[in-house]
């Protein structure tokens, strides 16, 4: 784990992005794949699913829909405890997502004129869910509910097939759990595909969100204008602000906790005390040694792990803000000071019992957030990533009248003539309505 | 102008989505060309602008910023009484977007437990503004004021220069009474390319909106992911629903303002009154007989201009949803009663006096708006798309506890053994910071 110590005049942008090597480069034989594979979905439907499926899944299926006793039996098949959890679970994340909730609205703009927004939920969603060695329930929830919140009644989720044919348990109950009946057993950018363009068994849905693997990404970026997609999501970040009386073994378990995902993952540490940054590496290789996951954390830290040393707190949160980090902790003694200084970050977690992990599964609030640098310019997923808006208008005749030659001159100055005759039309004879 | 006579069962997906053939088809020769503009900017950076520059705008710049005193002397070269239909415009268009604010929260989920979303502007955009024979001071308008409000402090906008490298006084005096003041000349691909990259002129941006031809809008989709974009533009249209009561002149002159932006512009009628069709086909022959652009308008008439006649109210509002317009006229005599109904459409417009004009140049709301069915999934722009959220989570020590098994056994039911690690770490020795 590198240790960066860093000068004001280095808090920058081209500094962070020269330290982070953060890339966009994309992948051309990916692309020219994806680009394949969407277009042999598109012409021969169902018989490719099957095809790529068997290809890639190394599972010949007869049929994609999952059917209710499948569900059931996967249900049946979890620990009531764990099911007691994902309940909880359910609850906390309702309940925060319903905050999220916007209602329309239609006012008066001076006399005659009233103005609004329609807000209504989109009609249709797919929901992705990746596969791979352990089933991921929490995706499921995190996806599922706020769709479910935004008041959208058709949705659709699908996730690969495990080599036998079947899907993970934890997953079929998650989706019961969420309240998801219509699950197809089909992933990669074949499912993408499918919820993008509809084949003989999947309905095309208007907007795919969830994470995947560089497939699936890019699958969703191609598909995106046909239908919407949420973000697309890169390697996992925490980013930690740290004062001298923090915790150094919760600092290193919680750095290590993001470096488990996978070597691309992330995990900083920015404090303006030498000491703590000593102490959390010492922590930080310790806890290591005996945890299950250590070779590919080594290699996360090794390749990805920094140590920023900084002069002072604010010089912390700006550079914070140049990363702009998926996860920020601020383990400082008055971390709500702290919050309204932070502009970029998908989820902040104040003070030292706030572990990231609680964000993962748990507190209410999506696990499914910007990555690299994203946040930006992003947000969590929410419940306003299901709905759109309309605008909505309403003149009458004198309220017209009175900006009709504006209008109509405004028009006319664009090259658009129908448009202004479109105005004045409406006062020519005198006869209304 | 078409008339299509469709029974209850033919309003379906299938047969909207045929009639209108609407295409999602990419040229692979645009996106190869719009890649290597992209590579070349983000290679050669200035150097690449003013080389393209003069290859599509055909004028050889010095220099790409425009100065202060350009920006007043077009300001001072605008009719004044134009400048004032402008500020009366802006005054519109930010109190209709100053309800679109949203604030952020932080509230009490529990004992110990506390939940919020924090929002935040968008540090930096950047506004396509198109060039074209006449200039778009509307769109400068709509781009610039829904990020002001949002908070956004630094915007800059792009728009290509003229022959003689001058830009359109109006444009300048639109960015003026916007508030805009950084502003380059350069357009097409190049100029995204700039704004997502960077140049040594040109500070990189978060997020690119605003209205281009195929080239902006393929290059607005490629640095999709690295920055944040609007939805993409395809044609104009218009959808109005009229009764028997319906002034057929009214609506006539209302397809026709569509019809003018181009040949793919699509103008359509709803309605259950034979009678009422006849009547606006016959105005509207006549009209754009008499109007400057009817070459344009008789060839977007012919090709894409329809009347759908349908059986009764809500087939027409079932059909309009399916086509999910980029403009709805309720042109019937109670709109306000038909407007929950609605559940696809960029902006509604109610009953005879709110001609979609109005709404492109002067009411408030946006002319931002979603084309070619995708108001399905997204919506006009707002201030909603210049701002991004970051969750927010505290919890206390007891309050962790209380949940702690839970969490760290929801980890570790995914494989995650660090994250539960993060979690049973804070229980272990008693001890509390």
């Amino acid at each position: 784990m590198k240790t960066y110590i860093l000068k004001e005049s280095q808090i920058n942008k081209k500094t962070v992005d020269d330290l982070l090597s953060r890339s966009d480069e994309q992948n051309r034989n990916v692309e020219e794949a994806v680009s394949r594979i969407l277009d042999r979905v598109r012409q021969e439907g169902d018989a490719a699913l099957f095809s790529y499926t068997e290809a890639f899944d190394k599972v010949r299926l007869e049929t994609l829909k999952v059917t209710p006793e499948e569900i059931q039996a996967g249900y049946d098949a979890v620990d009531p405890d764990f099911i007691e959890t994902m309940v909880q679970a359910r609850e906390n994340i309702t309940t925060y997502h319903e905050e999220q909730r916007a209602d329309s609205w239609l006012k008066h703009f001076g006399p005659g004129i009233r103005l609004g927004q329609q807000i209504t939920p989109i009609q249709r969603v797919g929901l992705y869910v990746p596969g791979g060695k352990a089933g991921y329930p929490s995706t499921v929830l995190m996806d599922a509910i706020p769709a479910k919140v935004a008041g959208v009644t058709s949705i659709a989720m699908i996730t690969p097939p495990r080599k036998d044919g079947s899907l993970d348990p934890n997953i079929l109950a998650a989706a019961k759990i969420a309240g998801i009946d219509e699950i197809y057993k089909v992933g990669g950018a074949q499912g993408i595909a499918a919820l993008a363009y509809g084949t003989e068994t999947i309905d095309p849905v208007y907007k795919i969100v969830g994470p995947g693997n560089i497939y699936v990404a890019t699958a969703k970026k191609q598909v995106f204008g046909r239908v919407d997609i949420d973000m697309i999501a890169g390697p996992s970040e925490i980013c930690i602000i740290a004062d001298v009386k923090a915790r150094p073994d919760f600092i290193a378990a919680d750095l290590l906790s993001q470096a488990e995902h996978d070597e691309m993952a992330s995990s900083m540490l920015i404090t303006w005390s030498p000491s703590l940054a000593e102490a959390v590496k010492t922590s930080l290789y310790q806890q290591m040694d005996r945890l299950p996951r250590r070779e590919i954390m080594k290699r996360s830290i090794e390749d990805n792990g920094k140590v920023f040393l900084v002069d002072s707190p604010a010089e912390a949160t700006a550079l914070s803000n140049l990363i702009a980090p998926e996860h920020l902790e601020l383990m400082v003694e008055e971390p709500m000071e702290m919050l309204p200084s932070i502009t970029n970050a998908g989820a902040i977690f104040l003070g030292a019992y706030t572990p990231e992990p609680i964000g993962d599964y748990f507190a209410g609030p999506n696990h499914t957030l910007p990555t690299s640098g994203t946040a930006r310019f992003s947000s969590p997923l929410g419940v306003y990533d299901f709905v759109k808006r309309s605008s909505v208008l309403y003149y009458d005749r004198e309220s017209l009248a009175d900006v009709s030659r504006r209008v109509a001159d405004f028009a006319t100055r664009e090259g658009f003539y129908s448009h202004a005759n479109a105005i004045v039309i409406r006062f020519k004879d005198g006869k209304e309505r």
